[in-house]
């Protein structure tokens, strides 16, 4: 932490029973946040429970207007609605918010920030700064050095987003789900509107507009301003596949200037934050089960798509609850701290 | 049948123990094809197993260079090294070969056929006629009928593609995974090469050219082969889910003239074997559980995609062994008849 070697400072976790909340205890301490205290904030149906953090039992307490005195940072992962009402009252305290709802992405004078990609945009901040969707972050870590070095056109993208992205609730039910197949029964939906274990679902996300879901306009939304670039052209589907932690990806691009797949596979092994697991002759490419709990995105099956001028496919797989949300965030307060925004 | 009321059809079944070959044998009872004798065919290894069919317990025979005398129709699927060396004795011995392995598909002079879109092209074989790729059957079908309203310029394709397209031991090899992780274990791939069970695989297939698999690459020659468009832009990535039975499609498809989603509603729902399921303000879409079992291609999510000139998004799902295989072959032996081919 660049410029304040000894400070300490002051974290709410808003949310800290959640998936992504308890993501982010864990990414504190992994990452030796200059945590002071540790607030855990959640609803009051949570409050009283005891989290483990550092060695220490937490008590969690029930979020109100007045949770954020003496609070530096408020990490927010509650759902947009929380976030809405109680992120004012955490500015009005003083504490810098990094949200990780959708509630404050699209706002003007909210940056939106992935730090590898427009890291100094948080300079702009009134007091929030949001963490994109999970699918979002990923895709543009990966193709924002491509754009930087050829423009970017369009890009197609289609998901494969684990049950983790929808909270605990899909997780456990696809558990319980799995449970039911492998003693030979057939599980109902309960959680979700279909059956996800042993099954695909494009859908489960409220629809939006125009026949796209909320999830499928965020990727779209988001990318266009963590890139700056509010004409770029996007198509997505979304579908959530049965697997537990990790987003895939798969994305064909159409860039401005041609490359190719060496020189694509050279930026991305260079970006901070990547990994390349590639073989364009054999079976070497990522997948979920082998990059969950990993911090980098991971990308492969880099090849030119002739089908378009200068096309290029390529394929993604990026820890969801990690950089997809809760790391993302924490290296979001890191690079605030850094530029001394708080 | 049209034209042969009573006549029937001494059928061989090559690969009868496989899961395709059992769907074939359910298919031609299900659809009362007139079958004189079926004659149940497979390797050394199978050969004395009995199968069911219609009553009986048939004793599988060894496959050789004489098992085909007498049959009038021989369905393959063992495989493409068997369909190379077997499919031409039996076209010998006199029968119509429907090889649903990719050893004849791009061979020319071979039809390859999907009745819906092509059925009259099995007027020009010669004695062989091949059964596509198992998401090249659904995909054509689907955009056959915008193609002959407004033109096709390209197609943008991701897959979700289940275990049983890759045969009975990836099958079993998910049921297996699915217990061990419902016992909280770890499972070890060995069939395929990584983890299916709560994962998702972007290959698996060999690596053709460029970066690409085998699959990627029938899919695209297939298409244009099936719709006679050889200069026909498509792009495809290939992924591997874990899902027992039904390919999903998440297909981008840009047209020569503008078409709507209303149209192109319309246009599917006017077209034999495809089902519409779709509702752009709600949860309606097709997925592969509730689609097992079927015959038809179900279509959801069909919308605009305002990224490009003209372009429509939709997702499509389709039972590999049934529409994708088993039935599409015995749909084409029907046809076949029909045109009095044999």
């Amino acid at each position: 932490m660049a410029g304040s070697p000894s400070r300490r400072f002051n974290v709410a976790v808003v949310g800290a029973t959640g998936v992504v909340g308890a993501e982010m205890l864990k990414v504190l301490l992994q990452r030796r946040f200059p945590v002071g205290e540790l607030r855990a904030l959640a609803s009051g149906r949570s409050a009283g429970q005891r989290i483990a953090f550092n060695g220490d039992r937490l008590e969690v307490r029930a979020l109100d207007r007045k949770s954020f005195a003496g609070i530096d940072i408020a990490l927010f992962s509650a759902g947009a609605g929380i976030s809405t009402e109680f992120a004012p009252d955490a500015v009005e305290a003083g504490a810098l918010v990094v949200d990780n709802s959708s509630a404050w992405r699209m706002v003007e004078n909210c940056p939106l920030v992935v730090p590898e990609v427009n890291g100094d945009d948080i300079a702009d901040n009134e007091g929030i700064v949001a963490n994109p969707n999970c699918c979002a972050i990923p895709l543009t870590m990966v193709v924002d050095p491509i754009r930087r070095a050829v423009g970017l056109e369009r890009l197609v993208v289609s998901t494969y987003q684990s049950a983790s992205g929808a909270g605990k609730p899909l997780l456990d039910e696809l558990e319980e789900q799995t449970r039911i197949i492998a003693a030979g029964g057939r599980p109902l939906p309960s959680v979700y509107p279909k059956q996800l274990a042993h099954n695909v679902v494009p859908g489960g996300w409220a629809m939006d507009q125009d026949g796209y879901n909320e999830e499928e306009v965020k990727i779209v939304n988001e990318s266009r301003k963590i890139l700056h670039d509010p004409g770029l052209r996007i198509a997505v589907t979304c579908v959530r596949v049965p697997v537990p932690i990790g987003h895939g990806e798969a994305v064909f691009l159409e860039t401005v200037d041609p490359i190719g797949p060496d020189r694509v596979r050279e930026l991305l092994a260079a970006s901070p934050g990547i990994t390349v697991e590639d073989d364009p002759t054999g079976q070497v490419y990522p997948t979920p089960a082998e990059v969950a709990g990993r911090d980098d995105v991971y990308v492969g099956r880099i090849r030119r798509d002739p089908s378009t001028r200068n096309g290029i496919a390529l394929w993604l797989v990026s820890d969801n609850l990690r950089k997809g949300a809760a790391l993302n965030a924490v290296q979001v307060a890191e690079r605030a701290i850094e530029m001394g925004v708080r």
